[in-house]
């Protein structure tokens, strides 16, 4: 089911993503180690398996979105009309293409490749921001067409990692443009510092995008959501299927948002910063590999030559990573590793020291 | 959060539907004693909520869909390539509302009022055939005009309980037209005769919908499934969102697909037969009371004089039942009853008795 890797100048296959490549022909590959999806290992947490599992007991019933949307709302601290519960965001990235009007959209890459993809499905026609190693892909605002009237960035970016300042982030705010930031992996930086999950209503054209499938383990369940202006909300809500997001998705939705599990995810947060600072500490050993930095989200994006020959031999030693050329503005020299317990990292290293001593570096 | 009756020449609320009956401002009303959503009682079954349980392990990995689209394809002996699986049918219309080019879309009336909704949405101008009860909204092909291009029309059809036969629906079929049979409560009809599940790829254009949510009680898990042509699967495929069916609703899917499965649902159509006959039976004492029939679904619809009060005096003694009025085509003095236990009948019966004994009918 894998494909091959591109030739350098043909256009990357925007649909590939990291779940291909733990899967074999007929369901999950077992026995390889995963750092090519970026969901928290040990979840999701026996807890909150045990609140989804509850949820069971309701499903003759059609779901009722709306406890689950006031919980959303409450943690967000904004009105329950800012909510729109999606079947995760790539839902979302689909309900945006279809219902928000756009003559010039752009996105920002290197990038999660489904806002694309949904938009060009859309009938879009899409033009690239390209974000350069040479600036460590780092945000410049002024590199985005000031006609541009819908804007898509990831913060922190999948999979460069770069986490954006939000003052950097606003400036690219304005009527008569709408501005998606996709802050799927916001959770995982401490202090959620640089969201802007609180500003959207203010912010012209702001609507930002939150999972609950990384931290929380719930890639399986399909949820997410939606904060935007209500107007925005009504709009993408419009376009959306009758009964949505399903009962179990929404019980986890709420679970997922009372005090308990907020403390729970800003610990997991730190604890991820700790275990990616352990994993930059290791890769520092292979000289000519170079990690972009600073990192901010649970994974890191390395460039090293070879990058292919070395996932097929991570491979063959039961380490499934990320290849990074299906990513725009990336190329064959590149691969996205997930954080994971210090252990689990310095497996991994051992592996790498071993491909690289058959096959060195640049 | 309930609407009142709209006056007679007022357009119908399309989006009005039977789990509004039951739901309060916060959540499910309990002490009602359900006649208005069409689910089958007592469901899911044990064994299939300890098999969508057991799904929850998984939940942290996207989406593997494969393995619940061959069960579907092996269940109807149909090519793995002529189903696509979708978060309810409710999904599917908006994916067909998009995905089908159509310029003279025609929705068979009274139905389930969620096709056109969808078709309205994404923009589609439809036109209406209105099937009648002097008819006894038995389905005549020649009122749907020959530039149809997309017809839409449910098999047995809700509200009505009628079962049309597959003779009839597949002289709707020609090269040119696609012709959508919403058979989501076939699987409560004995043998699924006048089933076209088996036809898709054979008939030209034919589309038909399924649904596991009536039967198996998951009408929370937001699962069904689509069969039709190859190329007519891959274009819907195209408009649905990334990994469209969360893990358990998959795993439900696969569970119902199995030989015992299929035997259950079986006898459950057996039983919902000589239930119905029973509550049919007991109707026939309300003589200005008439229902329609023959009736082949899990519901039977009734006219009866003040059908808004003799609904609201259901309700006051702990009965909800379906209003008539928003769907196109019937009027105030209908409604819909959800075939259910003979006990719960009786019960039932007692209430209406009451009820009219306050307001006589006619």
């Amino acid at each position: 089911m894998e494909r091959e890797p591109d030739p350098p100048h043909r256009e990357p296959d925007l649909r590939h993503h990291g779940d291909a490549e733990v899967r074999g022909a007929d369901g999950p590959l077992t026995g390889l180690a995963d750092l090519a999806v970026n969901v928290r290992t040990g979840t999701p947490p026996a807890w909150l398996k045990a609140r989804i599992a509850a949820s069971l007991d309701g499903l003759a019933a059609y779901p009722d979105g709306r406890a689950a949307r006031r919980a959303v709302a409450a943690r967000h601290r904004l009105p329950v009309g800012r909510v729109l519960l999606t079947a995760g965001a790539a839902e979302a990235f689909v309900l945006i293409a279809r219902a928000v009007r756009a003559r010039r959209p752009v996105v920002v890459h290197p990038q999660f490749t489904e806002p694309e993809a949904a938009l060009r499905d859309a009938g879009h026609d899409v033009a690239r921001v390209l974000l350069t190693e040479a600036d460590g892909f780092r945000l410049d605002p002024a590199a985005v067409p000031a006609d541009a009237d819908l804007v898509v960035v990831g913060n922190p970016t999948n999979p460069t990692s770069v986490l954006h300042p939000a003052a950097a982030l606003e400036r690219l705010a304005r009527p008569g443009r709408t501005l998606v930031v996709d802050e799927a992996f916001m959770d995982a930086v401490p202090g959620e510092r640089e969201s802007l999950a609180g500003r959207v209503g203010e912010l012209p054209g702001l609507i930002v995008l939150r999972s609950l499938t990384k931290t929380w383990g719930l890639a399986g369940l399909r949820i997410g959501y939606v904060l935007a202006a209500e107007d925005t909300v009504d709009a993408l809500e419009r376009a959306q299927p009758l009964w949505p997001v399903s009962t179990p998705a929404l019980a986890a939705a709420e679970a997922c948002c009372e005090p308990a599990a907020l403390t729970e995810a800003a610990a997991a947060a730190e604890e991820i910063a700790g275990d990616r600072a352990h994993l930059l500490a290791r890769l520092g050993e292979f000289a000519p590999l170079r990690a972009v930095g600073p990192a901010a989200g649970p994974f890191v994006l390395v460039r090293l030559p070879g990058a292919a020959a070395v996932r097929a031999g991570l491979r063959a030693r039961g380490f499934a990573v990320r290849r990074g050329d299906t990513f725009p503005g990336l190329g064959p020299d590149w691969l996205r590793l997930a954080v994971r317990d210090r252990s689990t990292t310095d497996r991994l290293v051992a592996a790498l020291a071993d491909v690289l001593a058959e096959q060195p570096l640049g």
